[in-house]
């Protein structure tokens, strides 16, 4: 027996019907902000993915060399093609340009719960502005994207790469020693960077108020901070106004600030966020999103960009352990000629009603009524159609609710009324 | 510059839309003939793909190692991952099974019009039935599938290798001597063939006779041709009758007999039927399909299976070429807010509109109205709404007819009833 490839998945019917649910639902509403879908893809050229992230990540890629030669990797995620795109056909477009996509990313990793080798992400980028309400709109709509899902347990975090540069500084941190303290930052293990800052030479006072300000929510503490800054000032009052936009403008209070955000710092600058479903645990993070630079690196006139993307199978993760009551894929009816002398005459009804609108299946096997209705009932069809001989002389069928088990006599003509 | 990788697409929002839209009409017309979505992985063990098609293939696709050493291939179609999902997963389901799919499909081909190296695809397969009432249903579907996406101009040819196969043993020719036809035959290269036949000891006439059965679409001309070979006679009876279901049951008089049809004699068994877009030229087949016999293959126990693929870039092309008016995305309204102390407003009154259905964006680069309203022009809104401060302070705006530059004093509260 043939097998799947490890880490990867089939998807049955009742997973599909989910899975375009929510797609649908994402889709409407990037597209309710003003956004429009792009494709890239689904491999590029290697040297995309090494420029932006280095060439450490060819370990944590499905890379190969195509028949001519040419390295190549499946896409680990879509925001450098996305900017590629842009780069190479659409800088003349006019700005901001809003773009939106899915699309299925690659990672070889170990499998695990909630990761897999092949996984869906849905995201954007905005390109060409950088104003406090473009942020607070795009910070808005990765919200809005995961509440109208129907998502009621997520959590909203905001921090801001260029305050948490301008900490470091404050504690006079060398680059290296910053490098050692992010992986502790990005794990809240905060004990251990208030001994590690000790070791840095950081008196435990001054260790223990930048763990504070790290994880205060309090703007003007932390503003008081850094009352010495004055680009930073410009970038908390920045701040201020995004989170003021976020909660008049967008009717979002249930975020919080957090300057421990880290988020690759050699690629977001600025503002950055993250959404969680607590409920998920350790693979809790919904989507992450912030302020980038990549289009100068990849051949492009200099223009902020931002974007977001949000992990699509965790996002029905989620929703499943919030027993989210999804819609069921059900069929109008499943039609049961009782002879084969009526299987065309059913083939027609079956035909004029998918002409109106309706799903409807037919009786392909020949099977005797209790059979087909054991069928029907497997299938989901919500009404069996019974055509035959004596009905059918009188231009007649017998309708059975599946779920009452209730038959009436109709005349065929007005099914589609009966249905209606 | 980074480039796209050779022989693959960029799709632009505009292409998007295109193709969201044929994507969503293809859906629904499988589900409404009781089909339902699955989903394999991009990439499967290429051994999958060898098996069904031998090792030539190898030549045909983007295959790779992952780091476990484990040899892969991008999918070149999406039978084989089907079927093997279904051997591996669904053989207890109830029958028939009715699936359907949507891919990108992969192959290492010499770049040309209307052939990528990523492409998409749509299809189907149905497991378990092998009544003629199932093939004329899904001859149907197919039919169906690209009348529904809008096409005026298609094909329907419909052939059968099991008969193809007895007319080949009624001229008593050696398997090679097949195999040297094949390729001329699925040319309509007939002239050649019938000299080749002549090589092969088959007198001229019988193999003009033989030409004229390839060619004619009069099923009662076959049958009085093959009339001693009694198995073929009960095709030719099966094929009749899916012939009338699918005039009298499905309305589908536009098809033709064609017993040339050849597509991979090893693999499918029995009905094979192709649709075409003649206005497409070389690149004209949107869709192929028919009977065949894979399930043993691989691994599984034995069932009747049936589908057919349709060219999803192919068949937006012929779109294209027939001129089919494709809806366009537009935005219900750009909200231009006329000094930087209305911009929490407007974002509040496009969010309240996202929040009643509509598609609406504001600006975000505090340009003038001069700016915004060009802007709000090559967007494609049907409409521009004008926040000022005098109308704001009766509780106000402004909302401008992109097309006809009319323009009414609306209250902020009435804005909603306006739009519907």
């Amino acid at each position: 027996m043939y097998q799947i490839p490890r880490g990867t998945r089939d998807f049955t019917s009742e997973e599909m019907f989910k899975r375009r649910y929510v797609e649908d639902s994402i889709k409407s509403t990037f597209q309710s902000f003003g956004y429009r879908e792009v494709q890239t893809p689904t491999f590029e050229n290697l040297e995309l993915f090494t420029a932006k992230s280095g060439e450490a990540i060819i370990e944590e890629l499905y890379s190969f060399k195509d028949k001519g030669g040419r390295d190549l990797a499946l896409r680990p995620e879509l925001t450098a093609p996305v900017i590629r795109f842009y780069v190479e056909k659409l800088q003349m477009e006019p700005k901001p340009l809003k773009l939106f996509y899915f699309g299925n990313c690659f990672r070889y990793d170990r499998p695990q719960k909630g990761r897999y080798r092949e996984f869906r992400q849905a995201g954007c980028e905005i390109i060409g502005t950088d104003t406090p309400e473009s942020y607070a709109e795009l910070i808005a709509l990765s919200y809005k994207i995961l509440e109208s899902v129907g998502l009621k347990n997520i959590k909203l975090n905001i921090g801001n790469l260029n305050i948490l540069s301008s900490l470091f500084e404050k504690l006079k941190l060398s680059k290296d020693n910053q490098k050692y303290l992010i992986p502790l930052i990005d794990k809240s293990m905060f004990d251990d960077v208030v001994s590690a800052l000790q070791d840095f030479d950081v008196s435990k006072e001054d260790a223990e108020k930048f763990i504070d300000i790290l994880q205060t929510s309090d703007v003007k503490k932390i503003f008081e901070y850094v009352d010495n800054t004055p680009s930073i000032k410009e970038e908390l009052m920045k701040l201020e106004i995004i989170l003021n936009l976020l909660k008049e403008s967008f009717g979002i209070k249930n975020f919080q600030i957090k300057m421990s955000i880290v988020r690759g710092l050699d690629y977001y600058k600025g503002i950055v966020f993250e959404i969680e479903a607590p409920s998920l645990g350790a693979e809790k993070q919904l989507c992450g999103g912030g302020a980038y630079e990549l289009v100068e690196l990849f051949g492009g006139k200099k223009t902020p960009t931002a974007g977001f993307a949000i992990g699509f199978d965790r996002t029905i993760l989620a929703l499943e352990t919030e027993d989210y009551k999804f819609p069921i894929l059900e069929l109008d009816a499943y039609i049961i000629p009782v002879n084969e002398d009526l299987i065309d005459k059913s083939l027609k009804i079956a035909q004029d009603m998918r002409g109106q609108g309706m799903n409807v299946d037919v009786d392909l096997l020949r099977r005797g009524i209790g059979k087909s209705l054991k069928y029907a009932s497997s299938i989901r069809s919500k009404n069996a159609i019974i055509v035959g001989p004596k009905e059918l002389e009188k231009g007649a069928v017998t309708i059975r609710d599946m779920k009452t088990g209730k038959q009436e006599t109709i005349k065929i003509k007005d099914i589609i009324n009966f249905f209606n």
